[in-house]
């Protein structure tokens, strides 16, 4: 039963006229500036002392997209969406345009234009807000001829067991922040605001807690991600130049990879077991032939009997990248699920890959791990999709991925 | 392809004896009494500084269960079970014996024994696990006599539309922690330690995000959970005293309800409809006859047309207990599901009421909403589970709910 519209509050509030001015979009673009420090001093989180990551933004501004060179923050989400049947180039800019103004003003701890719960933006978390686009949308925008060669659905793999829920996607968001609500918030907004446009093929949830500064473990309780990319490689390796796909220049690509993890297979093994399946230390992820996380190993050493100490056809020997440029950057979070009925997990990893060509770098590494990789006993594939990552937006007034439509 | 069993490690780690002792079954019972700090000085988390949370713990034994009146932490799991048919009153306590077990542990920081990731029981940030008993566990065990009398199901309300994937419940388990991954490994390692005697039946995971010291907000936007009880409050309103049901002193029941938001629908109400509905503020949850948060509201204030200022049927006039006895503590969290087809959102409350006595507590502020509610518009209970929460376990040697099988 909804209240008499007739009844009236006759306690002012200051705050509420600011709030809908932000509310119902007739905000100045130069509020997106604010910090979330100072919306927080203007009164909506004056109750709240600045604990932790709640004020802390990442710029949302930049010649890369962020959440990328981000350290990763604890909560994800990634939203697959299809186009729906008839949308245009148009309509495909405009939705770009809504997500640049939307990511923008959250990044900054700021509501949305027509933000219905702008409460829930005065804590961003470090939210961080990136956009993909997927093999179709090139056709759909009537641009085939601007698809990067590498952007098409990954081979087949024999250890592949694909869910359509969730494999491919047209675009997609992937949602980062230090707090549940933050990116329950952030998904709404993006989803809500072009649903006209767009159909959510999938969500996929994740998180990850590493100690500060350190690698994550996954749910198998391994130290997961330590062979990644650092800050000098990340222009060499992550981010396009230009030279091969003139309009990404400050652009790359993702791999999202569902690996659902047989736990309760898995916890057969004893320690040596699984040690020797992934080549590394479950301790500290040293691989066997050393003795910290980050040292190299040493695939050639032999043990007194004259075996590997590190086993052929372990993770960390079959993973290992031939050559520099068959490296890559892991974003990489769990995910955990109510379990199918009779079983008593739904876990595993969403592994997550960006890097300047799928094709050099992450494919000949997969190739490999799909055709012998002994942790392959315990893991599956179920989920699988690929983007093209656009440069980050330069200022306001430009919009996400308008180098494609612009060149 | 699993490795070479012949091939071995030649670097030895002295952690590891450790690590297989504690997860062989052969720690002594005073080992649990260490803290996390010292666990982590001991090695497994010898590359973590003293992060935040990580290494906090909350004491698991004492005259109450853990996790009611302790501060909520941000991530739960729900996890409703039945009972396989053919359970014994043996089997339950045999299952009560492993769980005591595994909570006094994984609580301190601690591998479970025979935990198969120990590596994930290093940070518990916090953890707390409560175990509760549903109505039928009693018939099971048969002890229907020592039933608490407002333990059943709750009477159909008009409002509910209630699926039985998340009704109803033998046994519950309560896992709260700062991670989620902490959250994720308790929850497998107490499923998978009892899986041949129970069915998992719903697992209900949830967040909460409130500023430090402060009032959580729902997916709504509503500051949610101002009316609860303080510590004075507890010994009379929450924890049974054994004058009712003397098997239960020290403990209390638990009403968890998921109530489904329509977050589209009330998307289309503008700040002042909204805050109309709740009769309270957005912006600091004040009642609109207040100014901050902890205002009295004033239910018989009228506005300069003889209206009333909180109108009669929104959710604070509504809810409002009519007799100190009717209140009951508060500790809900946020869920956010991705969206069936078609769907924006798949949002809501995980609704959690403590309460010595149902029947007198919660029944008639439920009864009351149920009846009239402005915000049952945009509100459903979709799911609904009652539960005894048996008193703590006051030292090593005894086990969660004795009190009820030794009596």
């Amino acid at each position: 039963m909804p209240p008499e519209p007739k009844a009236r509050r006759t306690v002012a509030d200051p705050r509420l006229s600011r709030r809908r001015l932000l509310g119902g979009g007739a905000a100045a673009a130069g509020v997106v500036g604010a910090t979330a420090a100072g919306w927080g001093a203007a009164g909506l989180t004056d109750r709240e002392p600045a604990r932790d990551w709640a004020l802390d933004t990442v710029p949302f501004y930049g010649k890369h997209q962020a959440g990328i060179e981000t350290t990763p923050q604890r909560h994800v989400a990634f939203v697959g969406f299809d186009l729906a049947p008839g949308t245009s180039r148009d309509d495909i800019i405009g939705l770009l345009r809504i997500w640049t103004d939307d990511a923008a003003r959250l990044t900054s701890g700021l509501p949305a234009l027509a933000d219905t719960e702008p409460e829930l933006a005065a804590r961003p978390g470090k939210l961080t807000i990136t956009v993909g686009f997927g093999p179709e949308l090139f056709t759909i925008a009537g641009l085939p001829q601007r698809r990067p060669s590498w952007l098409r659905p990954l081979p087949a793999f024999p250890i592949d067991r694909l869910d359509p829920a969730y494999t491919g996607a047209d675009l997609l968001i992937q949602v980062c922040a230090e707090e549940s609500t933050t990116v329950a918030h952030a998904v709404r907004v993006l989803c809500k605001h072009v649903k006209s446009l767009v159909r959510v093929r999938w969500v996929q949830r994740g998180f990850r807690d590493p100690p500060s500064g350190a690698t994550m473990r996954n749910l198998m309780g391994q130290v997961d991600g330590t062979v990644t990319i650092a800050a000098p490689d990340f222009e060499r390796l992550v981010w396009e130049d230009g030279a091969s796909v003139p309009w990404l220049a400050g652009g790359t690509s993702l791999v999202l990879r569902r690996i659902a993890m047989d736990l309760d297979r898995w916890d057969e093994l004893d320690v040596e077991a699984r040690e020797l399946t992934v080549g590394r230390r479950l301790s500290n992820g040293a691989p066997l032939t050393g003795t910290t996380e980050f040292d190299e190993p040493d695939l050639a050493a032999l043990d007194r009997h004259g075996i590997p100490v590190i086993p052929p056809s372990s993770h960390v020997a079959r993973a290992r990248h031939t050559s520099d440029g068959e490296r890559f950057l892991r974003r990489g979070f769990n995910y955990d699920e109510p379990p199918e009925p009779g079983q008593v997990s739904n876990s595993g990893l969403l592994f997550v890959a960006y890097q300047r060509d799928i094709d050099t770098q992450f494919l000949p590494v997969q190739t490999r791990l799909a055709e012998v990789d002994a942790l392959n006993e315990w893991t599956t594939p179920i989920g699988s999709a690929v983007f093209v990552i656009p440069p980050g937006v330069p200022g306001p007034g430009h919009y996400l991925g308008q180098q494609l439509f612009d060149s």
